[in-house]
């Protein structure tokens, strides 16, 4: 079955916010076994929105829209939605009473546009929302369904989760299952050259390579009658692919570093911390997006001046003078000095030029040392970044986590 | 004049990907004057990229799309360009050249595959790529302009920044300027009934309110003959809208919190580092975001287990055992220990509850005391957060950016 997303609102269309509603669910309709051939992005007029919503209609079994269902007078969907479809809009008694309760038990006023958002097309369902006080909108008609969902990502996911992928999984007949294999170190046209022809040759599994954030990945997807099926044909793939690039996949499935990192570290009961520089925070941040990460991850220390390289990681004012605050030496010292003073088995460092200044013929921007202090040894890696600050600061804290896996495995 | 924008890939579709590229080309587009009515995505689907980039051409002046523009088997983009606009596609010698030289001058393996690039539809000029080997496309029609981008957001950057902002800036007329103001500590509905009047009311400058990330914005836009006249008019509809909210205003213009706080400790010469516990080191890997952050930001200590509170910063076992780790009296002692230790002028400290794990009835998920410590005096802000993991971290660490920049201003 085909569906057809599409974002609504202004703000979109003058890129004050990327739009991660759509890719939300793109992948979750995926993972239901839907396809999706268009996203639409229109803004906050309600002429466009009722053109865009009919087009989708017109090539689509179901539209999903985001956006556009707050309190607002520029929040239009509600009105768009009705007219499209041609129908009128009412207000719904138990959403007024859902809406003034929300506001009461809650010790908000209440003000009139608040109740803009109790009214309904009619014959559509409204989807309770547990986060907010826009409820979305399920209107089936003769030939689609139509499903609106508030554009605030917290929750349109709450509504999705409890109310429309529950109501969708019972409209697909074939089952869709995909495998991602994540790769390192390796560019994404040189690994399609090793993987043309199964590239070519396939149609069910499909073989698509995707690249971004410093890694390749690919996602074999196969449709079949029963997820055994999609398996079965998905691991016949899978084995032809690690025969011609094996050594680069970091890892099979949705899982990304910081989590793959954490499981080797739980599951081996040992502790980390690290010492950054140039990431000023970000690999722990990273490592503590994942629940639960205080199983294994202790803390660090942030060294963004010299003197705190010095005083709290060991750093010897000789070294700084001689080799730099961004060199071997350093990394060294400070994977070791947080390994020592935090009392862990792991102590991983970074230090380097992010950029934009602070480079030099000798030490460009985008050079980065990273020292990874373990039980047995202590290693320092040397990488040449050629992106933006955040880009650097990005693809450093990938290495170090990726350095830090092989070693765990 | 119109844009339309068009991104093509099928990881798109899948959600594999967010589209942050279509985010950066409206901003930026709308920055110059253009107006974008529709942002339109498809799959790497030769036919389906052929009726919307004709589609698009139908509604827009100019079109620009992005991604499909690699060397391998599913990058269409060339081809759909040539067909929708009934040109042929032909080898140019002298982008074959640059493949090669870029290839050997990196010591990399030139796989056939690559010189796919190298070709061009009839009559369109290449846009050199300085970050990678697929050039972009420029393509007059007699009614539309087309222009092709890479699909790698550092690629599409640097060919829009250095060929096509240029190109397109000749060509409107009116200007157009607009001015965000950020908002802090106000809800988007009770922002927007205190301006609904003036919101309703003008058509130029428009009045947009935008909320996300813990935050609302109001964008004012005008457009006019000149910079100038814009100017006035925006700074005619501020005043009216400070008269009304002012209070809750932190700033004006583009710029977030961490860079405001970093221009107020860098003006008054002052110092500070961060003490993290439920944030993991975000505090200070947003700090670092900011170019020369150097300047100001000495580091941190992120302190994820108790015995790190305790030995670090001087949070004694017998607070740890009467009031816990996510208490007021923790957070106080954590950012004057960071303040002494780290010897800076402002110490600031987090200890929460991120979730989803961790929460008790006394002390929910999303609990969260904030502890500032400044030359002058220690405060210690308690918040109540009701999100996810990601949310809490996010917003707490907005919350300690804010407070500090209020201590500061």
């Amino acid at each position: 079955m085909n569906v057809e997303i599409i974002s609504i609102g202004t703000e979109l269309l003058l890129g004050d916010i990327v739009d991660s509603n759509a890719a939300y669910l793109a992948r979750n309709l995926t993972e239901l076994g839907f396809n999706i051939n268009y996203i639409n992005t229109v803004g906050d007029n309600k002429e466009r929105i009722v053109k865009t919503i009919k087009q989708s209609l017109s090539r689509a079994d179901i539209v999903i829209t985001t956006g556009g269902l707050g309190p607002t007078t520029d929040d239009l969907t509600r009105t768009a939605v009705a007219e499209s479809t041609g129908r009128s809009l009412y207000q719904n008694k138990e959403l007024e009473k859902r809406i003034r309760d929300y506001f009461s038990s809650r010790g908000r006023t209440l003000t009139p546009n608040n109740l803009n958002q109790a009214y309904m097309p009619r014959g559509a369902e409204p989807l309770l929302n547990n986060q907010g006080t826009a409820p979305g909108i399920l209107l089936e008609t003769e030939k689609n369904i139509l499903i609106s969902l508030p554009g605030v990502p917290r929750e349109m996911k709450g509504i999705f989760a409890k109310k429309v992928a529950p109501y969708l999984v019972n409209l697909t007949d074939k089952t869709i299952r995909s495998l991602v294999l994540r790769f390192f170190g390796i560019g994404e046209s040189t690994l399609e050259t090793k993987l043309r022809d199964l590239i070519d040759e396939q149609s069910n599994p499909t073989l698509a390579l995707l690249a971004g954030n410093g890694e390749v990945k690919l996602r074999i997807t196969a449709k079949a009658d029963t997820a055994e099926e999609c398996h079965s044909k998905i691991s016949e793939v899978e084995k032809k692919v690690k025969t011609r690039a094996g050594k680069y996949i970091y890892s099979t499935g949705d899982k990304k570093l910081p989590e793959l990192v954490g499981e080797k570290l739980r599951e081996k009961k040992l502790t980390m911390a690290a010492a950054e520089s140039c990431t000023g925070g970000l690999i722990g941040s990273r490592i503590t997006d994942i629940p639960g990460s205080s199983d294994y991850f202790i803390g660090g220390i942030t060294a963004y001046s010299n003197r705190i390289k010095k005083d709290f990681l060991g750093v010897s004012q000789e070294i700084l003078d001689r080799r730099g605050a961004v060199s071997r030496e350093t990394a060294l010292k400070m994977c070791q000095g947080i390994k020592d003073k935090y009392a862990v088995d792991y102590g991983i460092s970074v230090t380097g030029i992010a950029g934009p200044g602070g480079g030099t013929e000798q030490k460009p921007v985008g050079l980065v040392y990273i020292g990874l202090s373990s039980p047995d040894d202590t290693q320092v890696y040397k990488v040449n970044l050629n992106g933006d600050r955040a880009h650097n600061k990005w693809m450093t804290s990938q290495y170090a986590l990726y350095y830090l896996l092989l070693k765990l495995q």
